[in-house]
């Protein structure tokens, strides 16, 4: 749940443009017959992101679009529009907002920027409900179980679905019959632009899922691949950085076992505002340390980036810099129990929470990767149906410290506690296993990197030649959708390839099948008009 | 909504059997590696229906699958099973149960029932909320908008998807992980089995959708064309017939404008129990007639039947014998007014409220269509999200007494008078239209006969090859879902054969997809066990 509550914050590009969409002709506009011409190119040099203007605007949605129930009202939804390049006929390019405010994701998705002058794409990010300003019953929206009720992703994709088919009254200058929808979205953005190619295929015409971890649910992934994939993302860095710091939790235990000196000496070393004082501390500590783990992992780019927090380029590596250079520590000696620590503390001071200088001491209190980002809601959604276990550890098939199987039981009763909410484990893949159907899946690109800790929970294998499953090399949480950059990492410019021909060969049958009046689509479809 | 109220209470059967799946090896169940081997077979001629036999059974589902609302608690969904010619991995046919108690749909779909035997099927039968027994709160369900909120298809499907989730652990025999389900349906069960498949591809791995209207939406499908395809049944069976019915409309009015000598002439001709005294006791009788007109239509079978009543074999050309029989009306003569009405009256006694004798007189208070059914849910769906309009009639595209368009206000006002539920007429389109997407859609069987009136409101194109939509020659409602019978048109033969093979091929490719373990649908596989 750790974990869990600091999932991706952020959501960042789309696709590398290889080839574009030359602007459709006014009489293909017209008479809405032609296939709207993709022509391949060579690749092109992307231009530097323009600056991110858009227009922010809202419009009213249900509360709850499955019931009739009278008593619940409407509310309105954010979204961000940017109609610069827009032409006729030519894509929209669709965020489905995750749990942030949609600035956020507007202002870390560069690659869309790059692209909407290529191709001429309007760019559009809904807000999800319950994050940001689209509040279903304003400041009271996070007071109860009640009012929380609201908050799941089937409502948040009614939302979206509600948002493109009014779309014409919306935005009349998006003329949503006639261009195409791509839905882009990375984590559970990603989760939700599959989701929503799934359950609204009429409504969006193919989805760019990045590291969206669909199946990281019980029975399906095992609750220990995360930790796993956490530990692999350092051990590639430095085999001896992971091997030290798997010994690097007994090493605290011993430490602090030697009574209230031991703890002073683990206050000082890791430079803690506040002095340790029981073994409670001692495992906030540790817990503070792990979650820093897990975001290096995370946003581990190959460039200096301020996505959660301002990190170096590799940041795990950098972390790594110090404690992977303290050799075969014994386990044994107090001394080396101490310089292990040291090299801990000043890895992750140096390259972690420290890293533009400044910071005086280590504040357990404060995440600080967590500290820009508006993700209150994440509570309730992974105590109703984004259960995720992802934080277990056994300290064998990772180097995390080691924490008990996933209990359900526990899990519960804490809901419970926390929010009035009890959680239904099974009810999203029963939901939403579609989107993964190797008969049924169409059009969506699932993208994950190998250094993601999130990638074990994401599609490993292509569902069928429709819904590629593409795995970046040396690539971390959806670098695939951060801007093109000349230090990305080969592989990604390959997957951004690949992206970008699905999306044009989505574009291309979608202005191939609208072209077709003779079929109850083109009926449907006039009906969007 | 008078038509919609008596919209398909009943349905009936599936599909003609011309090759079957022989029954896999032991080995091919165990290993599960080896696709189930259907094998063709040249056609095969059904033995009578077996006993239809059953077992009772109920679950537990949420009342709200969407909201995690604290206060709303589960109840018991009723479904029937027979699982006697079961064999492990051979389909389990579903049928998504509609407006009305479930036994119905299990004694009227007599070809599942021939099915069954020889290609070891699961039967199941599932009851839809609000019908039935299957009541989220018991007596108080029908008692006002709030109780009546969660009557909705989505809510429905989710009881669907729930409980195929769970089958492992409901009916330990059915191994759902080896076992294609094919979800069955007609008219308003058609639209659920098309968008189950839709919504939920991993549970239902094809539809036979059969009389669906899933287009008959605003905006979508005119809502004169229903009565248009009343018209032409009867048009088809005699165009005197059409031709005098569409006369006859203006003879009761000039009856009735003679004032009380009128009426009680009219209340004569007709064999009403109870006189008319009033012009809006006039309106009643003609609305009766309509009603008529439009059953027989939707039951035109070609041998008699007693779904909806004990009709005759071909009940439309039926009544319409005496009515053509009367000449050239003058649309002036007050004797010519009088023998085409007792015509009309002659033909509606003899072929369709008193075809098997015994009833006295005329009760314009009862409807005989729906006084075997319970379908008295339906009323609040048509005015939440079911907003099917199809009353319209201007007496020129069709032979009905004419009204004006519909009128969405006055239908919103209706609504709220009688359940407090406001209409959201444009929302099924926006929720369900996928299952109509000519790149999305797969395996779904959409089939409409053109005899009934609710096939213009149907697929009439097919989305592609893997949704064929097809129309049986001479067939009213659903026919290819009844038994296969020695009487029925050719044209219903010829589907059948194209249902039962898109059902192999469905079958074929889930084995083969399942067999296939090397893929993440086969880990969503392994958690449905």
């Amino acid at each position: 749940m750790q974990t869990q509550n600091k999932y991706i914050y952020l959501v960042i590009v789309v696709c590398h443009i290889i080839l574009y969409c030359t602007s459709i002709t006014e009489q293909s506009v017209l008479r809405f017959e032609a296939p709207h011409p993709f022509e391949p190119q060579s690749a092109i040099n992307l231009s530097p992101p323009p600056p991110v203007v858009f227009v922010t605007k809202t419009f009213t949605s249900q509360i709850d679009h499955f019931s009739f129930n009278p008593y619940l009202g409407s509310f309105r939804v954010r979204y961000l529009i940017n109609d610069t390049y827009y032409q006729p006929g030519s894509p929209i390019l669709f965020y489905t907002g995750n749990e942030g405010r949609i600035e956020a994701f507007a202002n870390n998705t560069l690659i869309m920027w790059q692209m909407a002058p290529v191709i001429n794409a309007a760019l559009v990010f809904v807000e999800h409900r319950y994050y940001g300003n689209s509040m279903p019953f304003g400041d009271h929206s996070m007071d109860n179980a009640s009012t929380l009720a609201y908050l799941t992703a089937e409502q948040a994709l009614a939302d979206f679905a509600y948002f493109l088919t009014n779309l014409k009254y919306l935005e009349p200058r998006l003329v949503a019959k006639r261009s195409p929808v791509i839905a882009i979205g990375g984590s559970y953005g990603g989760m939700l632009s599959a989701w929503m190619r799934q359950k609204y295929p009429h409504l969006v015409q193919g989805a760019l899922a990045s590291s969206a971890p669909v199946l990281q649910f019980i029975n399906v992934t095992s609750c220990y691949a995360f930790s796993a994939a956490v530990s692999n993302a350092f051990t590639k860095a430095s085999p001896n950085c992971s091997a030290n710091i798997r010994k690097s939790w007994s090493a605290i235990d011993r430490t602090a076992a030697s009574g209230q000196s031991g703890l002073l000496k683990l206050s000082k070393i890791f430079a803690t505002c506040s002095p340790l004082t029981s073994k409670s501390d001692v495992n906030g500590l540790k817990a503070w340390i792990v979650s820093a783990y897990v975001t290096a992992a995370m946003v581990n780019y190959p460039y200096p980036a301020s996505f959660l927090l301002p990190l170096p380029a590799w940041p795990v590596a950098s972390i790594c810099r110090p404690i992977s250079s303290v050799a075969s520590v014994s386990d044994k000696s107090n001394n080396d129990d101490i310089s292990l620590l040291s090299a801990v503390s000043a890895g992750l001071n140096r390259y972690y929470y420290n890293y533009t200088g400044g910071v005086a001491c280590l504040n357990l209190t404060v995440d600080p990767s967590s500290a820009t980002l508006d993700d209150r809601g994440w509570g309730a959604q992974s105590c109703n149906e984004m259960v995720m276990p992802d934080s277990c550890a056994n300290g064998i098939t990772d180097m995390l410290q080691p924490t008990g199987d996933f209990d359900l039981e526990a899990y519960t009763a804490s809901c419970l506690s926390q929010f009035g909410i009890r959680p239904r484990p099974n009810w999203v893949m029963t939901q939403f296993a579609g989107a993964v159907d190797p008969i049924a899946c169409s059009n969506i690109f699932y993208a994950n990197g190998d250094l993601d800790p999130w990638a074990p929970g994401g599609v490993k294998t292509s569902p069928n030649p429709s819904c590629p499953a593409e795995l970046m090399k040396n690539a971390a949480h959806h670098l695939d959708l951060r801007a093109a950059d000349a230090r990305d990492p080969p592989d990604v410019a390959r997957i951004r390839k690949l992206q970008w021909q699905a999306v044009q060969r989505w574009c291309k049958h979608f202005h191939q099948s609208v072209a077709n009046a003779n079929n109850d689509h083109a009926v449907w479809n006039r009906h969007l008009k």
